[in-house]
């Protein structure tokens, strides 16, 4: 496919992932009336389960990577050429922002919001760098030969990583900055996003050098 | 398998999965006691699991559309037969009917019911266009060569989309129809239904320019 | 592998997936303090996860039928030799009840117990028959070139019925007879096991003949 | 790939899977407030998303062992040279310590703690026979023919077995030091870990037994 068509498919598909997470934590926290835990396990069953289904949808058409650091770390390994790199992070950001607006349309919520949430300090971003390097490591793993790995592997992953970080996993520089545009359950305060994705780039350097040194010889 | 056949695999696979939406729905509203979040959880979650065995278990026997958006987007694409589509969509609705009818009995209600939770307005239509869209965009996608991939994709998707729309996603006007046919937790008022229909009619139209327009070369 | 070796293998794992049935139902029971919908929940999803894995585990030692339908169901079906019914249907009987007398232990309760939780009535039945008939249809729908098919399907479709019929989904004689020996969570009264087994084969029966009517030419 | 790497692996997927198992702990407790059911849904359900998705990951690193009593029991089996047994018991406590100390600081805490959970007695130590050996059993079916089977099995079966067991099902001596070290809720007193590594022994060598004596001829 033209890489016009592949950025095309990527914007869609994180587009429509960022309509899940948003809006599966609207749902959880109105319906949960204020149980806490009860509307992140829905939101994180949620999250898990359209990302397997997306990246089935997706995988064939774009890569689904859906996710700028994932793109940066195959182009290192050589599997995503340079020149596609700034495309697909573009769609990615377009997608990542019209699938929060579509998530608010859904709820009648105002299209157009501001985070609030603040998400900062030491403890935050050392979970975003725990958070994207065992996304990023877990998705550098996941080889053609196992076509059925990526989707139950990046689903379970994240649905973990929302309860075992204190940040409840981002681990995705475009997610992190869609979500800077809302005040609802899954937000961010916008000062808090660049801090966020540099947590994530570190991250999934690590993950990028921690797959080089520990790849097996297939 | 001849034609009549396949519809009736058809009837008994919708059948069987509106018993499982609407008793499942149910069972969490009475064990959930008023608690909502919990219920639909339980919903989403079993809903999910039993679209997973369904879409196993009658594939080889009719394709497992379950859905008349299904099976005309497939007919738009070449792979069902036009004059297989009046009897699959037929198939669907009796089944979805007998479905709703079978879970009433199962926990001692009026087997006749008419639906009367209102479910309409802009927000509830567009909930319905984006969980259409993204259903059939995501069966479009599963070809043959990974047999593994309609029951994950398709039961992570609803499981998730149960949460992620503010509608809990109905994405299917034979589910929809049948709907209308209960008061429980899962019901709908009648007069909402053909709006609701259209709403995934559209959905399901923008999946199938999606499809076209992104389709991997293979 | 000899009879009598599968035969062991059919004990032990109808063995394990009785311990984790009664003994989720215990611990989601004694965590959830008469939140009935949360205990279920935990129940449900523990007993899914179970099947998956005991089905991956026993399925090359013995088929992993763990259900005297199935195997009844397989018999007629011709997949399992006749003489072998009788064997396979006593082992998963004993191993039953082994699972029982083990969650038990584990739990600090009197090993031997005799169930008192009422379960009777048309509904009660209506729901055993449902939910076999399901089963066994999915379970013969799990042809051998889809390997990955019964521990997804089976799983899925157990955590599913346990919500979506009133009986909570016994669907198996031999597990009905051992819950007949607890009074916890998932226990249910001796006077009660025998027609529920009746409704079980009854449903079975269905399944067989709807697998006949509607089985793919492959 | 060396054995200093493949031993390299092995510590780095066991740390991340004690940063999920301890993590996930903390945020359900803290989440949750007092409700352990809801906290050990989401415990549960996190551990077996993540053990899924480092199998996935490890597997072909270095076979994705993350348990002494798993390396110990395929070297029983001879699919582990003897001399490999000690380095990846290593890896494993070790990987196991940094992945305790990990999750403390992505939840501001102690990074250093010593447990103060009794876990204790004939029916503990009876469930983590019956947990560790239902795991090895399962791990030792997963045959290299069904790659998919690990992960789902593994990680549906831990699931599992955190609600059927009343210790919650440790069924590792690694992840039981590690968890030593927590005060956390999935901490156990440092006392009551060498009757939980020894009862953990003796069912994976029930495991082993069965495996032989139950073994498909393939």
């Amino acid at each position: 496919m033209s890489l016009a068509r592949r950025a095309g498919a990527e914007c869609l598909g994180t587009s429509l992932l960022l309509a899940a997470v948003v809006g599966s934590g609207i749902m959880g926290e109105r319906l949960a009336g204020g149980n806490v835990a009860i509307a992140l396990l829905a939101n994180s069953i949620a999250t898990g389960g359209a990302l397997a289904a997306l990246i089935i949808a997706f995988g064939p058409r774009s890569g689904a990577h859906f996710n700028p650091v994932v793109t940066l770390a195959l182009a290192l390994r050589g599997e995503v050429a340079k020149r596609e790199v700034a495309p697909y992070v573009f769609a990615q950001v377009v997608g990542g922002l019209l699938g929060v607006f579509a998530a608010h349309a859904m709820f009648e919520l105002p299209v157009l919001q501001v985070g609030e949430k603040l998400r900062s300090g030491l403890a935050q971003w050392w979970s975003e760098i725990v958070a994207t390097f065992g996304l990023v490591l877990v998705v550098l793993s996941c080889d053609r030969a196992r076509s059925w790995a990526a989707p139950i592997a990046v689903g379970g992953y994240i649905t973990a990583a929302y309860w075992f970080t204190a940040s409840t996993s981002f681990a995705n520089p475009a997610v992190t900055l869609a979500r800077g545009f809302t005040t609802t359950f899954a937000g961010i305060r916008p000062d808090d996003v660049l801090p966020f994705a540099l947590a994530q780039l570190l991250g999934a350097g690590f993950a990028v050098l921690a797959d080089r040194a520990l790849r097996p010889r297939t």
